[in-house]
């Protein structure tokens, strides 16, 4: 089974093959270019230097939310485009899951918290368990307040540990309220293609065809905000 | 401060690119094919998609050794070759030190013992104590039978988490003798030049030209050995 995985949900965009457990081949960039200029050309060369033919691969998969809404869309629509092409199975994962999925198998056993910055005091979060290397999902994924997030942690009286672009804006916030809480370092904090691998392994019975792809979105995209509010008012 | 990382000791290939800690780009390919072919597009492919320019980087990295003969020559072949068209300082760092490397930061407090297999029932090791994310060197790199790696081990009385190639081979050794003996996963467990670039970035000082950057062989190359046993024989 070799699943292909996508992510550009925030920042950093990356993309890996997974091959029944092991990381054939992996590619990240972090330097702020878009999405639309990095991706598609990424995982061409990713594919082209591990010696990697599409054809190869049995499922496709992404980080289809939470996150910044053009960089999902970018996602979704590069997998929709390379799976339309080779007549291919596609799952789309939370990317907050995709990124807890990375600690599991390591020695952390406790609460992870993903948190990805939503602006306005939010972080999109979700909270799972690990324990003895398996992930066990807490809370669905939501747009929390830093506060709400840690009433929410204070209850489990568990080691916490964020992730995340929105990993420092919380651990700032939480260390002086939570007994023991954690963050990532900086070489392994991000979202990585790697965890969307990780996470579609275990979902690829919910994977659908291309056209069926769609991005989750957690908040309605900001010109519907807008245009909802332009209705509105014209009432 | 900007470090170009470069891993190709065994069958992984990698590359990164580090600055202030964060990774700013990486790519790495772990299908077979060889390093000759893998190792140079790949970077410049990284380059290429992250927007980094050569002439952006301060200091280029390689994991000099221990490691296969071919591997570790073509790694430091092409850091030489980059150095060289850019006059950039170079280092060589231990492949086993930058194995640890990964693992600083996350919560593991304990053993880390990186294992790489050197074949005849014998590991390429060396040991550091991970402990409240710092990393401190215990051994020298060293060739060492399994028996031997597990008494040295035992005398710690600590958790001991195994990593790279040869830790499988460790693992199945070693957890019937020890107490608390843990197998990085799959997807954290290779040589990666992310490691590369965090044990070069507490190495600068040790910077050197490209013409003295030099592969680490902790045993004489196969063709050496049979030369000297050759010479010997007809005396």
């Amino acid at each position: 089974m070799r699943i292909l995985g996508i992510e550009s949900s925030a920042g950093p965009a990356s993309c890996a093959v997974w091959e029944d457990g092991r990381i054939l081949a992996c590619s990240s960039a972090n330097t702020g270019l878009t999405h639309s200029q990095t991706l598609v050309p990424m995982i061409h060369d990713m594919l082209k230097n591990a010696g990697i033919s599409l054809k190869t691969v049995d499922l496709l998969a992404v980080a289809a939310g939470p996150g910044s809404f053009t960089g999902v869309r970018i996602g979704v629509a590069a997998v929709k485009g390379l799976a339309f092409t080779e007549d291919k199975p596609c799952v789309g994962v939370s990317t907050l899951a995709a990124m807890a999925r990375m600690a599991a198998g390591t020695l952390f056993s406790g609460i992870i918290c993903p948190a990805m910055d939503a602006r306005r005091d939010q972080v999109y979060t979700a909270l799972f368990e690990i324990s003895e290397g398996e992930v066990i999902r807490l809370t669905d994924d939501n747009a929390v307040s830093l506060n709400n997030l840690a009433k929410q942690l204070d209850k489990y009286k568990k080691p916490v540990l964020l992730i995340g672009d929105g990993a420092e804006l919380c651990y700032n916030t939480f260390k002086q309220i939570l007994s023991e809480v954690f963050i990532a370092p900086l070489h392994l904090r991000y979202q990585s293609a790697v965890g969307v691998t990780l996470e579609a392994a275990v979902m690829q019975e919910q994977a659908v065809s291309s056209e069926k792809l769609m991005p989750i979105y957690l908040r309605m995209p900001q010109a519907e905000r807008e245009l909802k509010r332009k209705l509105s008012n014209g009432k």
